[in-house]
This record gives structure tokens, C-alpha cells and sequence, in this order.
């Protein structure tokens, strides 16, 4: 089979393997006090721009329990996040956001993404509910960057929404499970935002780990002051810290020595884009225009059939009675070979 | 330096990372679906003498999300957890039982351990109280096995224990996070627990994996029909859904083929043995009377200024104010001659 | 003023005001354990033509709180609540709902009322996706009858609703708040529920008395044998456990005395069709058609500002640039001559 | 039967009864908005020689939704609550304050009271612990004044309670369900607080009504500044905003209007302190010194089974095999014949 179906199916680039297992027997104090996150963390804010005075990051195992975490380390108890209703933390972890005692709310979505007006919108009719008190507050956007749908924000679009988060008091949040193909994305298409973007942008997002070469890991950069006091509390609160942290702390120095983080997200999104152009040539139809490393394209269910016996995808929902949408997701594990194999057999 | 300072500042056991390069480039399904854990967990009800019908096995990141999990999933709301005073969950998860609603309602601990009469008495007063919906109701009882402090429940307390929770409808729960090296105590100490014995008379408990031997995770086992309807998404709920699932299901499929998971125990445990006697034979005074691979001793403090430039090892309180108690750990990834040069030393 | 403005702006009907202070000083004993509760109890499950052996009733205080504490009482943690997106659980509830940890999943809403076809395609969708473990599970299904726009379910509408949530496992919950007007109103319109038909229908719901008469107070009624274990202790948890609870317990002895309740509702509706009616006459536009006490109608802005001198109304929404929906609202409280001078006023 | 079993068994002062039924048909704005319960605000902060520009004063119906409501307004997610362990949040809340996710961390108690050295010494333990992020954080002291044994703070003890609180940065609160009957004392026992002290050396308190002749309701008053932003919001969420909010207000009012609380306050007291004296003088034996309405005696259980026949009592706890140990209260409604009655009886 040949292997799209999504970009965490395998475990971890070489090179943080082999790290792993040069550190093993080293003697590393517990709960991300030791030296590889320690410089794994100065990496990563300089890869940012960020100043150690006022940024910090901290590593996590995975997307939901960072966005867990993130929000309740933000909210008051009566606040909510503002979302696309597509978004992951609005459809697809089981109520984690609820679970913390926040509501999402939800705002239209446009291939994933949310509009800076319908954030000022939203904040517009609350305030002027003269018993807004009695409705949950807007404390928080929301944004994933990749979407959910592979689209991405460019910069003047996130400039437009960091600035209606400011005049409204809203913090700014960015979940960035595939961030790496999305800044990778930059090299094809005009006026994405890098990294330095991001981190001046937002008041907090996080670098996906696990879906770019990480056996597991997210690192969550609080970009402006707004680091949690007795963050490794709310964290071990939350049942989220990691007693190896060292674990997470390798991966990302790792991934942030040598430019190999952009390296094997630069990897994706090349066979991405050539997967894209040679099914726009073969003709076929995409579902959504993606510059990232998740392409959906619609497919008749009768030669979905035939496809399915050599190709790993994923279903992404009905089309018409005829016809499927299907994602097909290159990864930093994709070989040339079997891109080259997928795109001869559609 | 000689490094005792606790049984988690490594790696992984060889084997484990072995097979982790060996399955890295595997295209396995996420969320724990993979033949891996499936396999793990065959192994694992089998070293239980558990059937799958009534049992089941979830493999879960660390050892309070764990816990949390466990009792979010078995409590009513209005429910809370009967643990020693000393217990983890009473003491250092930052108040992540709390976090769940939950109440840890205290009991008297002897060197760490619970007794069944205390239980017992807990609920004769509890229910014997006219106005007790005003408590909070006892649902649950923790225990953990080792405990905080190295000691060990015997089979006949366990069985005590058991059947008091039983007539008084209260589920059994043992933290196994250090339960390795709890069941190779059995070599060296008549009546204590096999596996097999735990998960008869438990309801539910976990294999710890984090501190014996794999990178991180912990094999929670529900032995008696009480497996919660839709525990991935009370899992994802908690942010505890590991996307990648198969690296816990190969880590624990590696622990429990061949026997790996007693025999790395079972090191740890024999040096322990030999430290316990040597230091004994040298006249130190123990703290505590730890059958497993923590060790207290009391120190004087100066001897303990010179110790320290040599031995990591764990401060564990004062005794008074010329001695201190510390904690010398082995573990699974303990060597021979660190143990060796440990002796000369002290 | 026109006193018009909503349905809880005075104190509560005379007889329940003449009992209290006959009462005041009987020692009753606390938490809703005293007589006047327990006839209460017994004269509301006789209405609604319930068994003791299986419903039961508790009195609470207000209708967020009854809405928080039935739903946290009914579902398990990673369930979440079918609602219409106008429903008060949706809106203006402060996030009570998520508090609890629960999400509120919306559906479209017809004049605030949902539709069966609605629900029953919601979990068509939700268990026709592989992945649905990674969202909120639907466990309950919350309607409010009247309306927050005062439109009622018909028999056969609710039948409908009943027999689909009984088909997927859902809980069927309803919102009284306003529930005597509900129920008067079928006094002129046709097809609508009276309280058996409501018992009969719903799984729990509550009869609302603070907008119907008394000073405070909802009944809730758990017609068929869900009624918790141990409520008590989820209410006091809740801190919804009224010390004098035979306050409430007098309050609904008295409404459902003699009649009292539908009484006092049925004159509340008597004068919202005589105003309806009367506007109509005068060729008012109305935005909603209303059954019930809360009529909801087109004026201008500039007629606005004059009525807005003499009359207590609720602004409910903008409807042009020159004009707006207001709500009027008769009560248990209101008054002949303020409904004539309203009608003349108009 | 002689009503001493407790201060919540009667209605209200028919003060109170006849201002609820004269303002009965007044239509007051809903929520706690109206000009009754503002009034009822300055009456109270100018009791409490407070400023209404840093102190604020709301009112909730019950103490457990009280202590509930403040706990969680003023404690970050990971903060507990320390207590004395006969503390009513450690105790008889059914675990209202886990429920919002805080830890009740318990102190020593003497008499129900805690010592400003204990509170001192669990400070400088947990600061001491290298490891303390992985614990509950204190973040507020929960003293009740009356405790739940009658007993009361000093001034010079609530000053090194106070003293202590700021020099760890822990929010001092506390529980004044039966605070009337607290300050009254002051009458017959000297260094006692009076509502300034308190109002001083507290961050929040609250006057209790349920149990000092109101119908229901609780004055929660912030004294310094750290009023909850969006407050309304907070006790909506929490299911705790009552629709009538005047209801409480013009209790209050009434309460504080010429003096009334401290009147009926006195009353109690008064008859409680004639009470002990000629059950002294009868050579009965009092578990505990109370100065307040709750008196505690032992009695054999012989003569107890009398005793009930004609007197209504609480059973506090067993004394000994032919002792129980009982409380009589008194309250703002206890008559001065019952109070004979009772001397000559026992």
C-alpha cells in the first residue's frame, strides 16, 4: 500500500532516533529541568525572534491536551474561545475544551479559516447585549495554522485578526499541529507569515512535534509576557507532564539544530505540490485549493474502489452519490519513490 | 556520580529501543488501534490469567493522567477516593484528582500502606452519619503497590483489603508505577502478591512502564467488567490520547515477551538486596524497612556534605537536626559496578 | 409604567405569601425533608398522573441551576446536550452547561423549537463516523416548551422527539421555566401537551414556578426511574441545597392546591390573547406567532420612543434600521385595567 | 416539643414577611439590579466602615453556594484551600469546592478554630519542598466565625491570621453563616472582633441571613479590592444568580435597618447565655466553651431518652458507652418561655 493516508503512521526522523539512543543512559533530572530542553527551548525562541525575558516555551505530548492546557492556563473560569466550527478544539476532541469549563464559540469558517470581522462581529453584538453578563465571554481566538482543511492564513490576514484580538482584549492562540508544512509552504506560495510572523502575531501557539518528525511532542511558545505563573503546576494538574521530559526536550533540539525541522517539512510539501500539479494536470478536481501537505480531491467511488487496493488514504466525506472526497497527506516520512508510484496509478 | 538518585533519569531497555527503530518506518494506525497494542495486550491479560471477555488493557502516557483517568472514569461526581495520607494521588499530582471534582478523603498510613480496618471504620462512621449525603461518598480505594515509600502490601492484606471494599461496594485501584520491581520483591520476601494475585483482587490497577524500563507509559488493566463505555474518548477528553498509540503497544509488547519486564525488575531488585545487606552489615540505619529497589537511609549530615560530591541520590526529609533521610534507588538500568563502587563508598 | 416588561418583576401570588407567614414559625426540619415537601411532592406527581415507585420531584431554586444540575445528574462526562442554538442551556446560561464539563451541541431552531427529523439526522451523521469516539458523544436532548420565543410543541411534535430520542438512547429533557403558560395555552390553541402528556413524553422536566406565581423555586420531575442516586449530594455539590427547603416545598403545596397553578396561568394567558388579539385588530406586524404570555411585535422606532415612556417592554432584537421587536409579557401578576390601558395605549 | 435543635428551622423575622409582602407588587429589574438590594449594599458596607470604591458587597442564597462561588472567583486553577479539618468546605458539602477543582488542604483544629503558626508552618513546609509545583498550592485561608463548634476568633488572633495570610500571599475568607450571632458575643465576652475588625482583616466575608432571621441569603462582601471582575457571570455559571434578586436585597435591608440584625443577633445570644449559665449552675458538663448560640452539653443516655421527648435537640457525637454529647440552639427566633421551659426541664 502505498502510504498517504495521514502524517503520523510512522515513528520519528533518523536523526532524533539516533539522538534517543546516544542520550539513553545519560542521567537526565525529570519533568523538563535538563539541559536538552533547556536548549532545545533557547533554539526554538531564537528560531522565533522571541526575547527569554518576556517568551517562554514548555513541551507537551500532544494536540489536545496542549489545547486543553493552553486554554485553561488562559481563561477565567467564565470565558470561552472563539472558533471556526470546523476547528479541531469545536469538533474532534471529545469536549476537552468543555472539559476545562470553557465553551467554544463558534464562528463561520471559509476552508478552515475565520475572518477578522466576524471575530469584531461577534465581539460587537456580545458588548452590545446589555446582559451580555449572563452569556459566556470571548476570551480567546482560536486558529489552527494549517486548518484543519490544509489552507493557511497569510500574513495580512493575521495581521487583521491579531489586531481585532488587541482592540477587543482577546488572546490570540494558534494551534500549529502541522506548522511546519505551513511555514514549508512559504517557499510556493506569496505572503505566508514565518516564524518570526507567528511569534510576533499571536500571544501563544505551539510547533506541531508529532506530525513533523517527532515520535510525540508539541512546543508551546507564549510569545508576550503572558507565560502562566506555576505553569508545571497547571500542567501536572492537568495529568499533561511528562516525567522523562528530556524525551520531548531531544526531539525538538533536534528538530531545531540545522535546520532540520524546515528540511523534512520542506520534504512534504515539495511532493505535495508535485502531487497537486500532476493531478491538476491529469484533471482532476480539488475539493479545496490546500498549499500544504494535505490534498483532497474528489474522486468517483468507482475508481475509489480500484484505489483503494494499492493507496492508504483518508475519507474525507461524501461528495455527491457518485463521488468521494478523499485526502491524500505526504509527510516528512514520504520517499520519492512512492510519489512517484502514486501519481502514475492515478 | 554514582547514579541512585531515582529509577527514571534514563531511557529506555535496549530491547525497547531496538524494536522502536526496527518498527519506525511501519505505516501503523493511530489512537492505539495498531496490531502492536492489540498484541501487548494479549500478553498482558495473559500474564494476568485475565480473559479478555470481562478485562481489558488501555495504554496510557504517565502516572497521574493515569490516575485521574482511572478515577474520573469509575467515580460518580459526588464521589470521592480513599487513599493513605501519604498516597500519590493525596500528595504530588498537584491536585489533579481535584481537578477531576474529585475528593481525596484522607486515611492513617503505616510506612505508606492502608489497613482494611481503617477502611472498614471509614465507612462504618460514613454511613453511620444521619446526614452523610452532606459527604462526600467514598467510591473508590487507592493504594499504591510499592508504595511512596518502598513497602509492599502482602497477599492477605490485599485479600482483606478486597473483600472490605467488596461489602462496602468500593472499587479497588493500585498505582503500579513501580510494580515491577513489587512483584520481583516476591524473590526475596515470602507472601507477597504475583500478578496474578493483583488482578484478582483488584478492579482495576496499572503496570508502570516509565519507571521500568520503557520511554514513557503505563498499562492500565480493568479486571472485572468495569472497562468504561468509550474510554478513547473519556482518554481523548483528557488529553491523554497518544496519536502515535503503537510506540506504548511495541514498548510493552517488548516488556512482556520473554519474560523482560520481571527479569529488568529483577535486577533492580537484587542489587537493592545487596545495598540493603552490605549497608546493614556497615551499621546504617534504615528509615524504613523497604523490600523493593528504594532504600532510606539516615545519614549524618556531614557525612551526607561528602556522600553528595559523589552519589546522586534523593533528599527525602530530615531526621533530626544532625541526620538526614535519603533515598538510594536502582532500577532496571542499574549496573553492577555502580552498585559495586556505591558499597566502597558508603 | 405598564408593567409589561417580563414575568418575574413582582413577589409572588398572595396565597403563597399567606402560607408562608402562616407557617413562618412551624420547626420544620431542613434540606426538603419536612411535610410541606412531601405533599408537595405527592399533589405534583397526582398531576401529572405519575407512580411514586418510579418518578420522583426535588425542589430547586432557579432554572439555570436546574438545568446545570439535571444535566451534570444524567450524563456521563464525555456526553454533551442536544439543543436548538436559541436554547437558554445554548445562550444565556453563563456557560453553566460546560461548567459541568458538558458541550452544548446545537441545532437548527424554527421559531426557538427543534425538529426530530433534526436530531435523528445529527446522530445519523455522529455514528456514521468512524472516528466519532474523538467527538462529544449526544446524551441528552434539551427543549424548552414554552419557547425562549414562546412557541410550544405540539402532541405529536413531541411524540416525534420522544420516539426518536428513545430510538438512539438519548435522554429527553424539558425546560419549564415557564411552563403554566405552556399549559393554559392550550386552553385556545389545539394539539398541545397537557402536564400527562408531558410526564408521559419526557424522561425529566421541570415545572417552573418562579415566573409562575411563586417568590422562587422549580419542581423537578423525573417521570421514569432515572431520578439519581443519592441526589441530594449532587444538588448540595452543586450548592443548590436550599437549608429551608420547605420554602419551596410550601411554595408548590399552594400552587398545586386547588388549582392555583393553572389558575393564575391561565388568567396570564387570557390576557396575552386579548392583547394579541386587540393588536392584531390594530394591524400590528408580529415577529413571532405566539401561543403563550411573551408576544413579540414590529413597532416602529419613532412609535417606540413615545410607548417607551409609559410602557415596561423588552427590547428583543433590531429588525430594520427604523424598526424593532419588542416583547410584551403578561404574568400570573398581571392586571385588568393595565391590559386595557396597554390595548388603549397602542 | 421545645424547638433547640437548630437556627434554621423558622422562616423569617416578620420584619422581613412584611416588607416582602408591602414590596410584593413593586416590578423590580431582575438579577440583583434593583434599588432595593443597592440599598441593602451601602447599608452593609457602611456597617463594615467600608469604602464602596475598593469593597463590594453581592448577595447569594446558600453558604455552601457561597463558599463555593468565592472559592472559586479568587483561586487559580491549581490553588487549594487550606482549613481547619472540621472545617464545613472540608466537610459537609457533599465536596462542593473539589467540584470546582480546588484542593481542601487541612490544618490542626482547636475547638474548630486553626492557628495562625500552623498555617505559618504548612507555608514554610511547602515552600521548603524543591518539588512543591508538583503539590496543591494554598491560595486562601477558610476560617468560620462562628465555628462549627460556636467557638470565635480573638482580634489578636484574627490579627495573626491575617498578619500571616499576607506574608504568604494567601487570601483570608471567611464563613460567616452565623456571624450575627458571632458579633453578639461581644456583649458578654471581651477581644472579640466587631464588623469593622473583620471587615478589615479579612479579604472576604460573608453575613450570614439563612440562620440569622432571614428567609434565605447570604452577603457576601469583598473588603479589599479584589471584587471579581464580571462577577454576575461568575454566579450565573454557577447556577447561583437568583431571577428575583431583590428577594435578597430587602432581607438585607431590612436587616440592617436600625439595627435589626444585631437586635435579633443579641436575642439568641442572650437566652443562649442564661441558658449556660443555669445548665452550669445544675453542674452539667459542656464539651466545649461556646459564646455563641450553639451550646454543647454531655448527657447520659438515660436521661437523654427523656429529654427527647419534650425537647428538640441535635445529636452531635457520642461521648462515651452511657454519654452523648448534644447540641441546643438558640436563634433570632427563640422565645423567652421556651427558654424557661427548657432550663426547668433539664
Amino acid at each position: 500500500m502505498l502510504p498517504f493516508a495521514s502524517d503520523y503512521m510512522e515513528g520519528a526522523h533518523e536523526k532524533i532516533l539516533e539522538r534517543l539512543v546516544e542520550t539513553n543512559y545519560e542521567h537526565n533530572p525529570g519533568y523538563g529541568t535538563d539541559a536538552h530542553s533547556g536548549h532545545a527551548k533557547e533554539l526554538i525562541l531564537s528560531a522565533c525572534g522571541l526575547d527569554a525575558d518576556e517568551a517562554d516555551v514548555f513541551f507537551l505530548v500532544g494536540g489536545t491536551q496542549t489545547n486543553q492546557i493552553v486554554t485553561d492556563s488562559l481563561l477565567r473560569s467564565y470565558e470561552g474561545v472563539l472558533a471556526a466550527r470546523t476547528g479541531h478544539v469545536a469538533t474532534h476532541e471529545a469536549g476537552a475544551i468543555e472539559h476545562g469549563g470553557h465553551k467554544v464559540l463558534e464562528l463561520p469558517e471559509y476552508d478552515g479559516k475565520i475572518k477578522a470581522a466576524d471575530i469584531a462581529g461577534y465581539m460587537e453584538t456580545f458588548l452590545g447585549d446589555a446582559n451580555h453578563e449572563h452569556e459566556v465571554f470571548p476570551g480567546m481566538v482560536y486558529i489552527s495554522h494549517p486548518t484543519e482543511f490544509g489552507t493557511l492564513y497569510t500574513v495580512s490576514e493575521l495581521e487583521e485578526i491579531s489586531g481585532v484580538c488587541g482592540r477587543y482584549g482577546l488572546k490570540l492562540y494558534m494551534d500549529g499541529a502541522r506548522l511546519g508544512y505551513g511555514l514549508a509552504a512559504g517557499q510556493y506560495t506569496e505572503g505566508l507569515p514565518d516564524l518570526k510572523d507567528i511569534a510576533r502575531l499571536t500571544d501563544v501557539f505551539y510547533i506541531g512535534g508529532t506530525k513533523v518528525g517527532a515520535l510525540m511532542g508539541e512546543a508551546v511558545v507564549y510569545t508576550r509576557g503572558l507565560y502562566p505563573a506555576h505553569f508545571v503546576a497547571i500542567v501536572k494538574q492537568h495529568g499533561g507532564l511528562l516525567a522523562k521530559g528530556w524525551l520531548t526536550g531531544i526531539q525538538f533540539e533536534t528538530l531545531f539544530t540545522d535546520g532540520l525541522y524546515m528540511e523534512i517539512s520542506g520534504n512534504a510539501i515539495r511532493y505535495a505540490m508535485e502531487l497537486k500539479k500532476a493531478l491538476q494536470e491529469k484533471g482532476y478536481q480539488f475539493y479545496i485549493d490546500s498549499p500544504t501537505n494535505q490534498q483532497f480531491i474528489v474522486m468517483s467511488n468507482e475508481r475509489l474502489k480500484e484505489v483503494s487496493q494499492k493507496v492508504a488514504y483518508s475519507f474525507w466525506c461524501s461528495y455527491d452519490e457518485a463521488h468521494t472526497v478523499i485526502r491524500l497527506a505526504t509527510s516528512w516520512a514520504t520517499r520519492k519513490e512512492d510519489v512517484e508510484a502514486l501519481i502514475a496509478l492515478l
